[in-house]
């Protein structure tokens, strides 16, 4: 049964309260799928299917969750009950949750879990969550550089299970500095009398502890990884990433990318409480509204223009929004290749003069057809002639701004990402409105 | 030194044309950041670095290129130059390349390929890119269900390497059936004497090889693999999956999306060539045109009013752009809940439901502050009283149609990350105009 179906099924008996039937449907899908329904269900739906799940289960499901869905369920919980989940959970897992706790409820829990549990996530605390040090485990498995293969061999075998996900061993010498990776795939191939040292792989760079999680997750992307060892400052071996928190990261910074354009910020779920939903996006909206008014202001200083010539309120939003369209093309692309190290100071002058030339040509095309259009339409060509030039213009400042507007708003400390939409379709609106009034003023005055 | 450091030194070193300080930087970096380097210059400036990297470099930096680029240098190639690379490709770029060959250069390049080459590629070519079948590799390690891991081990002895990211073999039946999964680090911690079978895991499901990318790559995600097995209708074991691949397919899925909602095609790259650039923004361009004249059609019919009371010249903006920002916000949310498979028919009410109450929230807040400062500017109430009650109806209609596009465009088989931002700002500007102005004409009038 694909997703939407299970959904429909599970929806369908929530409204009908055939609470039997409901977790009938629950244990018969996996944590991802739950975690799924989860997040597609709104607050009161969603808090009656958590009760169903027992804590193993809770475990499971908690961990695959979103930020908002996560923190939500955990603010339910009492320490206990916090405590039996520590255990399931990985160690960063283990970190989100105890930093959204109120400080109360942090203590409550630290003293109600194992020791092994308290010292695996005190190991990881001390880092941000978007760094290196906030996404590591600390089970990383670790051999010296003289122990034979063989010997490495046995002890695996004395150990019955490896973590999750280990596809390296790591060496580290006497001090616990980091010294090389050893693949599982070489230790199986190897020759069983040869040591560690000449076996494993110095090739493999470690990620040091502070690296933020954005470039941690290019770096796995370009290497192709599938576990990183960490290192502190002085060298030594303090935990390893795996791919799978890599991969996690990336699909939440993309859904981020994609949220922030829209003014969402990145716990907006789909069933975020109507009441906070409604706060965040009215501040996106006053600030849009102060952007719109700006527009307004400079429409205002030609209300005579306007007024002897109407044919320009019915094409001014025309002018405006061809900049803001051919901008924000411009715009995104330059976002993205910050983001990509594709785009830097060294290159911009480049990629500025082909925005240029790629807004000189359209801005020259639909112009003339625009112009062409409006002269036939009002049978006025000076008409058409202001339009053709504003239009042309407000292109090549759409091209202008969006080029350059990202690295001044990474200047002032604003991330692009978020305001730069904003900011440009004012310029594009600002520049659109006065070219073309304050052209057309000139002409008809 | 970082890569924008490495960037602006080659730009400078290529500015100077000082081409033994390139190669000899092109010589100090991994092929990730050669590949990096390539996209970030302009088409040029990139034929020549291309030049300086020899067979075996130019293999590795061209599996790391975007689609774009890829398909770039390729095309400068003979079947001969080809050939050498196709021995250091991955049977997924390998069949990547291919499908992008003129029809006789295919020819000639099947011909010139070794005979392993071309076995492993045309097990793969039937399958379309963006499904399981065409992410996949044909390199995947199988044993069978009564081998003991005594002889398993032996055997892996014996190849002396495996296959990159190999995590897991595969274990197969006298059919060629697939049957389980065998974790190296099981391999590593089992008893010797027991059988595959035993020791195998039969809860990894396999992938069926036409499953789309897009819900292989979230499969991955939620289940947290490194690799999995890919069987074609009858169960047989056809080939793997890596999760680097995952990673990449997740890289480029997020990147289209982005794009998407600025009109940009996927190959669109940072210094695609300007004619092709401004040839499909022009489409774009044109597109929106079509949409601005619709609204200002709509103001067309206006003209009589906002010829007696000129202040709606100036407010008018302001409507329509609020139903646009507010829309947007929904319209956003939607599109990722679907695809997040969070959103279907089953809860869109519950969904469309939330977003009202949102919007009425919104409307009546700013429908209100806007009135005031609009009654006060213009000294005029009934001014007021029109753009709030026109402001409150287009945030409502914004809310509407952004939960109900969508699924609209998908039902006539348009994709809604590209088409729906422009069919929703239509809407909102349309109705924008038409409540604001219409009211305006029944007060006024």
């Amino acid at each position: 049964m694909d997703s939407a179906a299970q959904l429909a099924e599970i929806v369908r008996a929530v409204t009908n309260e055939a609470w039997d039937d409901v977790r009938a449907h629950i244990d018969g899908i996996d944590d991802a799928a739950v975690a799924n329904v989860l997040e597609a269900t709104p607050p009161r739906v969603r808090g009656e299917l958590w009760l169903l799940l027992d804590v193993r289960r809770a475990a499971g499901v908690l961990h695959r969750l979103n930020e908002a869905a996560r923190a939500e369920f955990v603010e339910t919980m009492d320490a206990g009950q916090l405590a039996a989940l520590a255990d399931e959970l990985d160690t960063d897992d283990l970190a989100f949750v105890l930093r959204r706790l109120p400080d109360a409820m942090t203590e409550a829990l630290m003293e109600a879990m194992s020791a092994a549990d308290r010292a695996r996530v005190e190991a990881v605390l001390p880092y941000p969550e978007d760094t290196a040090g906030g996404i590591m485990n600390t089970d990383a498995v670790a051999v010296r550089p003289w122990h034979s293969i063989e010997l490495v061999l046995r002890y695996l075998r004395r150990r019955q299970t490896l973590p999750d996900g280990t596809d390296n061993l790591f060496v580290v010498n006497a001090e616990g500095g980091y010294v090389g990776a050893l693949p599982l795939a070489r230790l199986l191939t190897a020759d069983p009398s040869s040591a560690a040292r000449d076996v494993m792989d110095t090739q493999v760079e470690a990620v040091p502890v502070s690296m933020g999680d954005a470039l941690v997750a290019r770096r796995f992307a370009e290497q192709d990884w599938v576990s990183a060892p960490v290192i502190d400052d002085a060298g030594a071996l303090v935990g390893r990433i795996t791919v799978d928190d890599v991969v996690d990261v990336i699909i939440e910074d993309a859904d981020e990318a994609l949220l922030a354009q829209a003014g969402l910020e990145t716990d907006e779920e789909t069933f975020t409480p109507v009441l906070i939903s409604a706060r965040r996006r009215a501040v996106w909206l006053g600030v849009n509204l102060i952007t719109a008014f700006l527009a307004a202001a400079v429409i205002n200083l030609f209300e005579e223009t306007i007024a002897e010539v109407i044919a320009l309120a019915v094409l001014m939003p025309i002018v405006a929004s061809m900049g803001g369209i051919a901008g924000t093309q411009t715009l995104t692309l330059v976002i993205r290749g910050m983001a990509l190290g594709q785009i830097a100071s060294a290159n911009l002058g480049w990629f500025l003069n082909r925005e240029l030339l790629v807004a000189a040509l359209n801005g020259l095309l639909w112009a003339t057809l625009v112009a062409l259009g409006a002269a036939v339409a009002f049978q006025d060509a000076l008409l058409g002639c202001v339009i053709a030039a504003a239009m042309a213009i407000n292109i090549l400042v759409a091209a202008v701004s969006g080029s350059l507007l990202p690295s001044l708003l990474s200047a002032l400390g604003i991330d692009p990402a978020i305001a730069g939409g904003v900011v440009l379709t004012t310029v594009t609106d600002v520049a659109g409105f006065f070219t073309f009034l304050g052209l057309a003023t000139l002409a008809y005055g």
